[in-house]
């Protein structure tokens, strides 16, 4: 790991993802830019491999016959680009956050230097390994909401609805687009995830709603999918009271469904005649896609951690070289065209919120 | 009542309405253009005077000491700007249904008429008479959200998800851009009401979800707000499996609210540390706009009806000529300001969705 | 109307449930038993007959021609009896409160003499009125749940958590076990409403939550069905925080229902692999019950005004003679039953929550 | 661990909870009767150390310098007693899944022999592990409550709705009084521990839902609290369609509280004016004892392994030595009180659900 020192919400989310399973050892890590600080933290976690330097530990890990298989990459986004290059090429798969990089061309070249190597890189838009969402993706793909006519996603976190000082709010760190990159790519990439299609353009409209902060904490977004049809993608930082706000609506000409991260383990499926049918994770009629992802079984919750585990835990299959799936984990090709939304997103406000064609 | 006959759901509310507080007699009316319908229907409600043409029925109206006040007019659109104009014209005050005309020009012609006339123009747009509506108006006028820094509305119906034969289908009778005129003034007028604000530009995107269909069932729109926030309106017929689906959020910079039509007796406040707070309608702690307009009390729901009813009621009491309140009815202006949004909703799709100015 | 005066809600109610369907008119009543402020009141209602004593109303209407058709008793329960005993034997119909009477020698009195002078005696029960209430009873009537293996009902409303001073609150007045009589008859003739059991027995523990209060506020209850299914029913008014309260969940072999007076227009189906299915009033698929008592449609909430107005649509319907349906309102034989339960109940508790046969 | 074996969730339950925080390594076991098929499933998950026979297992490992420091005994309930003696006895800990033993005398034996041995005994309620529901413990303790004056709690899932084959429904293993003591206990031990009350009495009526079952899935409880407020509680496990079906709610004189386990990471919180106000876990207003077991923060929820795991963590602290917390986890003493609690249940039953003192 390299990143999630102290402090760091997003390094303990991967760790107890990690654990969960008991399929990861954390064995070597960099956890922040003090030494004597990721040293101590490292021994606090039981972590014998101390780096204080990214290419020395992609180096000395690679020539290691016990060297890391993966590293995952939880810095601040203006360094994914240098350290996830650094590990590929060293042949290490990389579990890179997201935004992947800060441009398209970076985040292009991470791809082919991944693919040069035959390492993985993997994104964790990790909202798409619950197993509700797993169901709702599947049921798409097997025809059961019909043609796909509009889709409402949004993610509209509170967690910045008052002023607050941190790297996110940096524009030459996180981005000017950050509610785009920081939430938006979430929404998009489930909707992409849920429905299989892409976009085709995006108008947008960046917003500040917290005064005086120097990036876009609000965006709406329309998309045109690649059937044609239209979407909105809602992303904020700035909802004021709200929790995680990740919320997708899926309207088919048979039937729609809704899944909100606030209840992560229900689906609803709502039908033609205004009727509403709640699936539970772990109910015996559910996918196997569903069903492989779910640990205890109906009526016991599984919620972030779970879902995050299941990320690990399909990558870890991934590692082992077990054929893919058609529903698994996001890859640096997503983690890609999240980059280029980002990008495209930035490009029609400035054209005052003109329609702006995808790649 | 002009309209209504058998089979007019609209009609129905309307008269149910009239009678709940047993405020108003039907006295009169055109039940239909069949003239034997509607005289059987007129009796089968013990209306006692029947007529064949508005212009008729203004006239007489007019002319009997026992005439009628008011009259509502639950026509097909392209049809309530004669109607109405003949009415008002002689005086007699009309509830019309939105959108007020298919154009603005009329729609200000309307509004002008009545005020020569001395007679009241409203428009039911009902749902501003919901308790809970006129209590989030309400919070939000005492500064409880501090400034609004962004709305999200939707009028996300299903009614009309599928294929179906009706006026309102056809774009010479309810205008092209359906959606927009038939529930998007809704959660336009609703925004409007609780925010306080107005709308000074508005980006439109019209579809078509329901394939074949000859007017626009979905819209998805952006408005700047006259402080300044940004807001969306969605606004659909065609949002498979949804009941209503009107609900509007408002996020101001110290709170947030959230009301929803499946659930009219509620509200909901969240407050920035992520803490939701429900507010039902008969709580003692309720502002007197609230608890003007609740009849029974704290767990008894009230619904459409008697929000429409609220509506009527506090007509009558401006018939009688008390002065209004600052959280009343929506008249002729509100309906004229809905027709300016229908129009340049359409203006700014026809420019491929760009920002066009409302008055 | 008796009783029913200025302040008294259960009179707001009535009165505004005749009103809105427009099948009644309030022409005579008593408004308290203060002579001018009856007057008054009557006055501001429009109600032309004002009497000073019952048995002169009953025996000046009854020997009017255009005397009133049905009374609506609404005075404290302790006058029930005598009031509504004038007014049957004046062959008059009688919409009296619940309890019926204090005791069931009395009620089975009115029951009886409503049947020697042909008049009709109903009790309003109103919760078994609304749509989705009268769609659970016809699903159980229609084997669609399986055999009833077990009920849970309650009416635990929060109206009066805290001390308060009131003739419910009075044992002579309102009865000792004033939970039993105001909620609990409710939540048992619901429950026996949508199964379509009687109870053979219960035990019952009444208890006093508000320290200092002269009746029992608080009442846990369990009965034998017919059918050999326990049930649970708990009645209280001193349930902190809560609404109306009222709710019931009903478990057959097959599957289980849910409703809840909070969301009075939605119905909860839950079958046996874990899935819930919520059905909305309006639906095309419910049933004709249903749908009978269903004013606009799908997404327009009706609420209590609504269901208590279908039962006077549904008395009306009988008063006009029409044959009875097998699902309508409660009448005498329910409200003694009722009475019968009260009394059960507090032999059982007096015997220490042993077992009590009812009649 | 012992049990658990191919199939068995609740040791799947058990090791994601000792994974999860990365303090545990599972080192030796019997999984299961078949010799070949537990040393197979100690591979999988690469267990090292695999034992026939639990006394062969205690021995060995208490003379072990790297033995287990604690065991989890995941088996059927009628052989929890000799086994986990068995460890006590050689000064191992042991986590005993509920009930703790099949009757009291046992249970309190296993009590005694843990506390002559300085081993500890813990059993696994883990609902009240969860941090909401610490939280409603900790505002309960604090007096925001009030005095308590009714506490309604059930354990109503549907896991058994249908006949089934399995040894919970063998009363020679599970016990007869199954609901009590397989959902019972859990419901029982909630309400001990949020309100910090202990019961003095209980009446109990047990049943059987499912026909031709031979141990009774349905029991209706009522209990008087040591501060003489009623209480009662519903557990079973053939409420069709339901899925887990815990949920608990505490009035007190000033507020009242709820929590359900299908929506964990929040806890209701009801003031006497009808308001309502959700907590999240997360939020930085809640207690240390929720904060504590909180791991990623608002709007990330956690469910039931992140509580499993939370039993696991406080165990830990136990075991390194730490002074133990006010809120923490159960122990044999609770283990003890929950068997009590079934046989007072079955006493009652057996006696026409009379009053039957607990110790």
């Amino acid at each position: 790991m390299v990143g999630g020192g102290p402090g760091a919400m997003i390094g303990v989310a991967h760790r107890h993802a990690m654990w969960l399973d008991n399929q990861y050892v954390l064995a070597a890590g960099i956890f922040g830019r003090d030494p004597a600080s990721s040293a101590a933290f490292a021994q606090s976690l039981g972590v014998d491999r101390v780096y204080y330097d990214h290419r020395d530990m992609a180096k000395q890990e690679a020539n290691r016959e016990d060297g890391v298989d993966v590293v995952a990459v939880v810095t601040p986004n203006d360094t994914h680009f240098e350290i996830a290059k650094a590990f590929l090429e060293a042949g290490i798969s990389v579990v890179c956050e997201k935004p992947l990089t800060n441009d398209s061309s970076t985040a292009a070249e991470l791809v082919a230097i991944a693919e040069t190597n035959d390492a993985i890189l993997a994104v964790p838009h990790i909202y798409s390994a619950y197993a509700m969402v797993r169901q709702a993706a599947r049921m798409v793909r097997d025809g059961e909401l019909g043609r796909i006519r509009f889709v409402a996603a949004e993610h509209a976190s509170g967690w910045a609805s008052a002023p607050i000082d941190q790297w996110r709010m940096d524009p030459d760190i996180g981005g000017v687009a950050s509610a785009v990159g920081d939430v938006g790519t979430h929404a998009f990439h489930l909707l992409r995830y849920i429905t299989g299609l892409e976009a085709t353009r995006v108008s947008a409209e960046l917003s500040t709603l917290v005064p005086g902060r120097p990036v876009f904490d609000n965006a709406t977004m329309r998309l045109t999918l690649s059937n044609g049809a239209p979407a909105t993608v809602w992303a904020t930082m700035a909802a004021t009271g709200h929790e995680h706000g990740l919320r997708i609506r899926v309207f088919g000409d048979d039937a729609s469904l809704e899944w909100r991260h606030e209840d992560p383990q229900h689906l609803l499926i709502r039908n033609p005649a205004g009727g509403t049918t709640i699936l539970a994770q772990g109910m015996a009629s559910l996918s196997d896609d569903a069903a492989r992802v779910t640990r205890v079984g109906l009526g016991h919750p599984e919620g972030f951690l779970e879902a995050f585990a299941n990320f690990y835990s399909d990558l870890a299959d991934m590692l082992r070289g077990n054929p893919g799936r058609e529903l698994s984990i996001p890859t640096g090709t997503d983690g890609l065209i999240g980059v280029q939304f980002v990008e495209a997103a930035i490009a029609s406000h400035t054209d005052d919120a003109a329609w702006v064609a995808l790649p």
